[in-house]
């Protein structure tokens, strides 16, 4: 099939987390990453010195006849650094869940190349088992992601710019609020000289089993269940802690919304 | 070493799913378990055949001289048991994290056996890797529970009744308050027709990094950073869910509080 796109030469904009995941993942499927790009520039020598790779902190100076130019910066350099990207013919894609694909459209071929996992701990995720989510300005440009992204994960899917929006919020409640739950709680153990370690296989078979799609009827605890004694004990626990304990009233309201819980308790 | 206590004859009260997890596990040990006991007769009688045990729906017959008698019964439920046990000159332990030893004080020997884990599902928690929190009404109570939770898991701690309500809070924040996240993100998906399993790469890596002891680093994500841009890319998305946006906030700024982040943010 002709995708109007052949990829080989690919510029990484960016020395942060993103592109020290991409970069390795895409040399081994064989392409060819020609360049780095870093506004600091101690930043892209690292970068380039450490992968073998030419780079450069001169946005002049990046080469102009690349394949794909992907923008793995932060969400709010993208518009500048597409303004002066444009009068490019490669394809030029950023990797943001939350970054419309607007946010390119100064450029000809433009795209969004978003691997959906948590990056900078160490050992990274592996690129095979990370979805990539993708998003082309045309036809061509969609085609040429997909097989793209197809060579490096299972699992790849093509979402449009409201729908990746809506996939990174729920990213967030996963990932981000999910992770300070856990942090709560370790917070909770440590100030009464428990050992957190006690809750690992917990965490564990919870996140196991809501992956199994029936995450709705997984739910448990006293906030489905009605169980007022067991919420008084909570907060009692919690009377020193009034921001907890606020999190604690809202997340049981939550709850008790989302599966239509009479609740009769006058504590939350 | 003499405990005082050798546990060989196990009676289990309760039909549920705590009894149906530690009859299996207490036979693997070689545990006689010689009767079961239910309020109702139909599930006594049930759970009585299916594991090829005496059982009784009958409070008066329980065998008078079992080594141990298990109240694996709702929390709501062990007063009342206990008051009928009365007399017994066995070890009687509750399996509750929310309920005090004391509910168990008019009889001699008491104690805790709390395996911490979320149970009802298929397959069931490995025991061995489950964590049991013991506690016992004196040393030789204590003695024995250790050593009989010390057979049936690699992860055995006696904790008093306030560091097992404490546990038992945190037990709610990382399984029903994690898992109403993830239920929030799934329904969220659906909604814009949006596939669930994408999120479930990043839900197990979350989970398996925050299990590392390094939590409190690991935070990430719009709150923390102050990324107003995408705070407000979120909460206009939840604008028709004023519930959904109400917890996204409570979250935001419980991650701000927590970590002493300056908000700068009108929109929380």
């Amino acid at each position: 099939m002709q995708t109007g796109f052949s990829i080989h030469r690919v510029i990484v904009l960016g020395t942060g987390r993103m592109a020290g995941f991409l970069i390795p993942a895409f040399r081994r499927i064989n392409m060819d990453v020609i360049q780095v790009y870093g506004r600091n520039e101690e930043h892209a020598a690292a970068l380039g010195m450490q992968e073998g790779i030419e780079w450069t902190s001169s946005i002049n100076d990046i080469i102009p006849d690349a394949d794909l130019y992907v923008l793995a910066v932060s969400d709010s350099a993208i518009p500048l650094l597409a303004e002066k990207l444009e009068g490019l013919k490669g394809l030029v894609v950023h990797t943001s869940g939350a970054v419309p694909l607007e946010a390119l459209a100064g450029l000809r071929h433009n795209g969004v190349f978003y691997p959906l996992q948590t990056l900078g701990q160490s050992p990274p995720p592996d690129m095979s088992d990370t979805p990539i989510c993708i998003e082309g300005s045309g036809e061509p440009e969609t085609t040429a992601l997909k097989s793209l992204a197809e060579r490096m994960s299972e699992r790849v899917e093509v979402l449009n710019s409201s729908e990746r929006l809506r996939l990174h919020l729920a990213a967030v409640l996963v990932n981000n609020f999910a992770n300070h739950l856990y942090a709560l709680a370790e917070s909770l153990l440590k100030e009464g000289g428990v050992p957190y370690d006690l809750l690992h296989p917990l965490m564990r078979r919870t996140t196991a089993l809501a992956c199994s799609e029936r995450v709705e009827q997984l739910q448990t605890g006293p906030a489905i269940r009605g169980d007022e004694d067991t919420i008084r004990r909570h907060l009692e626990l919690l009377k020193q802690q009034g921001d907890l304990a606020a999190l604690y009233r809202a997340l049981s309201l939550s709850v008790q919304q989302h599966h239509n819980v009479k609740s009769a308790d006058n504590e939350l």
